[in-house]
């Protein structure tokens, strides 16, 4: 355990003109720089999360946490001043789009560093050795499960490289427009987990009538099977139609049967040293709370901004919770163009709400007020912060094959299961998942380590949470806990199961997101 | 096996003024009625699947086919002439609803049928005696799952009256509007399924911090628990949130705990005779293809007449399939307010559409004309007919209780797991699928009987195709299979196992229909 520090005031970047208060602090209270040369004494008591002013700001002149703006003095501030909606604003901000004004520059980049992992034939890096049964449509998800689950501990014990079989089932795959946006969405995700690298063999599974064929699948996705050495190249069947095979027994004792002749191949694969750039580390969080933004999500930043000075790529998704605060990502954007695909992504949730009447209201709520929060972009930087502090280096749609290095965005849902969904298809290779109120996600073949936000959540849900990032309310630095967390990453990347793969967790939460329209 | 009739004509109705081509007939081919007094002999060649006139029809007079409208003669038709776009067309019909213009005659009541069910303390009838775990939200469908699965046959055994333990897991309740229309259409099903007299008690269980609560579930829809004589009313929990026990694995282990306590009072119930005027029929059609509507459909609908003759409920579902041809329901309309409901979901059915700049195109496709489809009326009767031909007696939102007798119509989309689970929400106690290309449905807690529309392929799916409605293009007449498909429903209906029960198949279908949006 690391030492607690009992400073009443965190910092959570060198840059911020403010520091949040740990627990209520009454007027007269000192916060004492890191380097014990600096000290501010509140002027009126602040409240648990809220802002107090370490450096004067001037009228109209940004206010910064995460080092990041969010948001301008409405009246001039004095060091040691409650910072909140008496005094700060939105600004110019909101009608004004920057692009690229404020590229970050590139992290100070660290070498040599690397995870055990498996290296594909296609070169690619895994960090789990699984075999997937895609599932076309909701018609060809018993068949698919069937298939799954006859592979149990029984007969992978004798395959110990194998982590294991999972069929991807899902909801939907009829009722669609052929060729439309959403098969063509849904195509992308299936084939994103086919041929994710954590995937070492694969069979599609379909019915046979529906929109979602898996010919349609293999050919538009390119999908191809594992090969077997001294095997002709087509030996295994990449697709089964149940009404071809003639019904739901003879496919689930046909699937069997390929899935027996894979595993022996599929156990062949071994770990081996593998640079740490390679990872893609999807960020989620669900579930949050008021320490969300303070403790879990900045020290998933660090973790973050350490991938990607190691080379690694970093996604953040969760659109609707980016909302109002994507100004903030244009100016971050590496070019104007990408800073632009972002607000093509806001745009069209815009218009999807409006479909519907509804609209997408990212606002602190009364209660997000009273808990600190003040503006828009800084409720929007608590979820961004997941990601880091450095240069957005391209914007995704859901499940596109993610080949750029460092910080990128995916757009997906907020909801959990479609948006880890869209990043795994996206082929990210480990998921950090920050939740206050306790989430018990887990992904396969994805490994996910949860970090708890709080330390009674963590207290209570010990069996699920992997790491406890409430200890920056208790005095740990921010610091501290993200290397915990890259430290992690790391581990979990080279075979360390996370909890929810010690339990089994996984083979529920494949989500592919479909926006509709469903006949 | 019934005796085979070789007749080259089939006639769907005796009121029909035209019948169908079992096979392709030259001119000169004779059509001979059942009564052997009458006979049409054709003028030309009448293809597979297509119409010979067996009455003379003016222009401009009505053509009949399931017995009902399928069209206006657009030149006078002689006896023996092929009936198809060059002389019949769809008349003023379109532009014209009229209401409760032809509304049936009920049918002659046949009293004193019963089946063997259970019935429950609320007073309804059960066909199935199941256990439920209700999951509210995607989040505690893992634990949802593993209280189930425990519950194997090595458990199961001791308690021969129990049918099995169901999770009801899906992919939603989250990211939606709080109390919304998408909120509260999930509280109606997951309580459909949770009061459904097939769930003779039930847990339900959440995350803790999703949009669908279980609380609200429980207050909205009323729920409550099973009563166990000599205990407390609520001596078991009627819900349970994960976050709240702390965890996957403590809910897991506090649900099998549950569940252990109802077991032996779940085996209690024991079947008795109940009138057959308590079966509730859902009726599907999926994967289908050119002989549904001449086979599988219109036997299931004489079964549909022969349940309403005995006083029971028939639930017409999938919007979008009836869409062009809701003129010939709203005469059907045991009332005009009646009829204007169904318009009504017709209505929203259109503005969806129009949301996603999508149309709901039910119009005879090219291939559907070459099979001898005339009109959108003759197509969308297709789909109709499997619910026969009595008055329309009401129209229900999705998953709304059924309360009424006779025919009625749920508003489902025609994708086929949310229709079913829209209706079994609604309180159907056995379901009915008719399928062409072969689907493999089935639906825990209820059974589904699935009717081959061909011999083909009822002998390729034998494993999961219980009736083979194929026989009627093979020479049995409609009656003999539509009274063959009753006789099953009641067989079922009393514990006979359909082929998807023997096989185990319903714990992935369940698929609650969620219009959107998810943020
Ligand atoms: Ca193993
Ligand atoms: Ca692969
Ligand atoms: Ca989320
Ligand atoms: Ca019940
Ligand atoms: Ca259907």
């Amino acid at each position: 355990m690391a030492p607690i520090d009992d400073q009443p005031f965190l910092q959570l970047h060198p840059d911020d003109d403010i520091v949040i208060a740990r627990r209520s602090a009454p007027a007269g209270t000192a916060w004492i720089a890191a380097d014990g040369q600096w000290q501010v004494v509140s002027r009126e008591s602040i409240d648990l999360g809220h802002k107090m002013a370490i450096r004067p700001v001037e009228v109209g002149q940004p206010v910064r946490k995460y080092g990041q703006l969010i948001g301008y003095a409405s009246t001039a501030i004095e060091p040691g001043e409650w910072v909140h909606l008496h005094n700060l604003g939105m600004g110019e901000l909101k009608h004004n789009y920057e692009f690229s004004t404020e590229v970050p520059a590139p992290p100070e980049p660290i070498t040599g560093r690397t995870f055990m992992g498996y290296r594909r034939p296609d070169g690619r890096a895994a960090t789990r050795n699984y075999i997937g049964i895609v599932s076309t449509v909701n018609c060809s998800a018993t068949s698919s499960a069937r298939i799954a689950r006859h592979f149990d501990e029984s007969i992978l014990s004798d395959y110990p490289n194998v982590d294991g079989v999972v069929a991807l089932t899902h909801k939907g795959g009829c009722a669609m427009e052929f060729d439309g946006a959403d098969h063509r969405q849904l195509a992308r995700t299936l084939a994103g987990f086919a041929k994710h690298p954590n995937i070492a063999a694969y069979l599609v599974v379909g019915l046979g009538c529906e929109t979602s064929q898996a010919s349609y699948l293999a050919n538009s996705q390119e999908l191809v099977q594992i090969a077997i050495p001294g095997q002709e190249p087509d030996h295994l069947p990449l697709t089964m139609n149940i009404q071809d095979v003639g019904g739901v027994a003879k496919t689930v004792e046909r699937g069997i049967e390929v899935l027996k002749e894979m595993l022996p191949e599929v156990n062949r694969a071994e770990r081996e040293p593998i640079p740490v750039s390679e990872l893609i580390l999807a960020t989620e969080c669900g579930g949050s709370d008021g320490n969300s933004g303070v403790t879990a999500n900045p020290a998933l930043g660090i973790a973050s901004d350490l991938l990607v000075a190691h080379g690694g790529t970093v996604i953040l998704s969760e659109v609707p919770e980016i909302y109002g605060g994507e100004h903030l990502l244009t100016r971050r954007a590496r070019t104007p163009e990408i800073g632009q695909k972002l607000l093509e992504r806001i745009r069209w949730w815009e218009k999807y709400a409006k479909k519907f009447d509804a609209t997408i209201d990212n606002n602190p709520s009364v209660g997000n007020k009273r808990g600190g929060l003040t503006t828009i972009y800084e409720k929007s930087l608590g979820a961004i912060a997941k990601a880091g502090s450095t240069a957005l280096q391209d914007v995704y749609e859901y499940a596109e094959p993610v080949t750029s290095k460092g910080f990128v965005v995916m757009d997906t849902p907020g909801y959990d299961p479609p948006s880890v969904t869209g990043m795994v298809a996206g082929g990210a290779n480990v998921v950090v998942f920050t939740t206050g109120r306790g989430s018990c996600f887990g992904c396969k073949p994805v490994p996910t380590i949860k970090v708890a936000t709080n330390t009674p959540m963590y207290e209570r849900m010990r069996d699920d949470m992997d790491l406890n990032a409430g200890r920056i309310l208790d005095g740990a630095s921010l610091s501290e806990v993200g290397q915990e967390i890259f430290e992690k990453i790391v581990a979990v990347a080279s075979g360390e199961p996370t909890l929810s793969e010690a339990q089994g967790i996984g083979d529920e939460e494949f989500c592919p997101w479909s926006p509709g329209p469903i006949f």
